[in-house]
């Protein structure tokens, strides 16, 4: 992802006002590709067999994390009007229901009774986040604030890196 | 791939729709390099020796796909004409070759007794992309849809990771 | 970092004057992230423990990294006023920062008696450019070329490597 | 490298026209590129001990390199005038004897009597070109095209990776 900041012809801080909203969007699109990044590297360095399956499922959470970028800006650049904050809300949701794709396509080649299985377990987070997008996609419609809301919320929610991969090797 | 849609001015699903055609591309680009690294992973995967001409026969299959990108782009642009229809087959059909030499080059540095070679055969899906692409070139000029029809039907065809040296690879 | 050069319509040398400025905050950006980027390889390579906190704290750094081309740039083709300088000077002292951090973060993980604390030590030249940023930024706005003086410095007192860490591990 | 090809607006072959010196310039420095990538891997490949003298060398190396696409792409759209000619002859001076540099402090780590320092030798190739190099700038001034095709048959030269440091490895 490459920061795309025009850069101002003034000198004084009045010059960068422009550059903000697009600023902050970078900061929010930086933060969600950070956590799958980081939630993703753990996967993987836990996965063992790299199937077909599993390059195939992970250029397909790579196809809708590489439109986080232009969602992000669009929503950012109207002020957070509901088309667009909707729009965003459901590429996160096909993003998040992407890394569970990736989930069960890794386990199904990994073996149910598998080290990483039984981290992952329920997976009660991704689950929440999933159907919190979902929630947010109409709800953006209502009230963009709360959408984005939620947004802010998932972020949170996951920037913790997933400890419950991370614990399970450290014990090995 | 870098993915370049203009983040549009207004906030409706209206302002969506230039936007759209350019997505559409972007797709189909991104399936079709999506196919060739699925593929070009699990072939240098199973190669042991990186000589000058895996590395030349490597450099010249990218050199095709890295002009993907622009012919799809061109052809999306202009609603699918003759010109850029046809142009669009020929680096496709150019890019299948040189996957081609890149195949042979590396069968030839491992050896034709090699797992690799066993495990490509008679390379018949490889040689019938190559036959299609080189038939939608000059269809281009009579019936633009049914090139396109072809280029669909080569995506999908491949869409199925290269299960041949996959399943030998599993095998041992 | 993509060199933005725009390429200049004319074919004498004159007609390269207005890429100048441009392309000496380029070589500017190039030594610092160098500079960045040679520590990092010299850090992580001594690094045994990648836990979530050890990537967390690399986006971090990553974070601020990927600003400077936006700051170095905005400071140069304004002639090196004060507000650009003083932001160019903040964004370096939160990269610093952020290194910092991230060494203290990779040495909570190896243990305060391994190999890298030791090699790492009191880090004076760390501890150093991180004060003389602090005091560049207030300069920027009594005198410009000061604050300039200042980040020429640091880049000075960096640009030979890490040989802390690199003779260490040379020793074993 | 990214292909910067503008998508022409018109659907027929007279649209590409345009489009035509940026292609060849792309192909040029995708050919020069290559060479480096090529030769560059060998020679990292057979490098044992990555110092901090390494890492800047090759990044002095990488700064030259990076300036290509700009240069040629100058040369290129100005239809071969004597300065654009001359300053992309400098350039490739510049980066021919960063890679000479770049080879010596690897073979200064490895040892004179290296297996590396033994496949290198007198290294006439490389040394031939960065005198023609040197001989291209000013020749740019005279005739231009005289320059190019020191230019080409420089490329031509090295076109056969270096099967040098190749055979040795193979011969182990």
């Amino acid at each position: 992802m490459i920061l795309e900041l025009k850069v101002p012809h003034g000198a004084d801080l009045a010059a960068l006002r422009p550059v903000l909203p697009v600023f902050l969007t970078y900061l929010l699109s930086y933060v969600f590709l950070g956590i799958y990044w980081s939630n993703h590297h753990h996967l993987l360095h836990a996965t063992k067999r790299v199937t077909g399956g599993v390059l195939w499922a992970n250029l397909h959470l790579l196809f809708w994390l590489s439109l986080i970028p232009f969602v992000t800006a669009w929503m950012g650049e109207n002020g957070f009007r509901p088309v667009p904050t909707a729009i965003y809300g459901g590429v996160m949701l096909l993003a998040s229901i992407a890394y569970f794709i990736l989930v069960r396509v890794i386990l199904a080649a990994e073996g149910a009774s598998s080290e990483l299985a039984a981290a992952i377990g329920r997976d009660t987070k991704g689950r929440t986040s999933t159907a919190l997008y979902a929630l947010a996609v109409p709800l953006s419609f209502v009230e963009c604030w709360l959408a984005l809301g939620i947004y802010i919320f998932v972020a949170l929610m996951w920037l913790v890196p997933d400890r419950r991969i991370e614990s399970r090797i450290r014990a090995r």
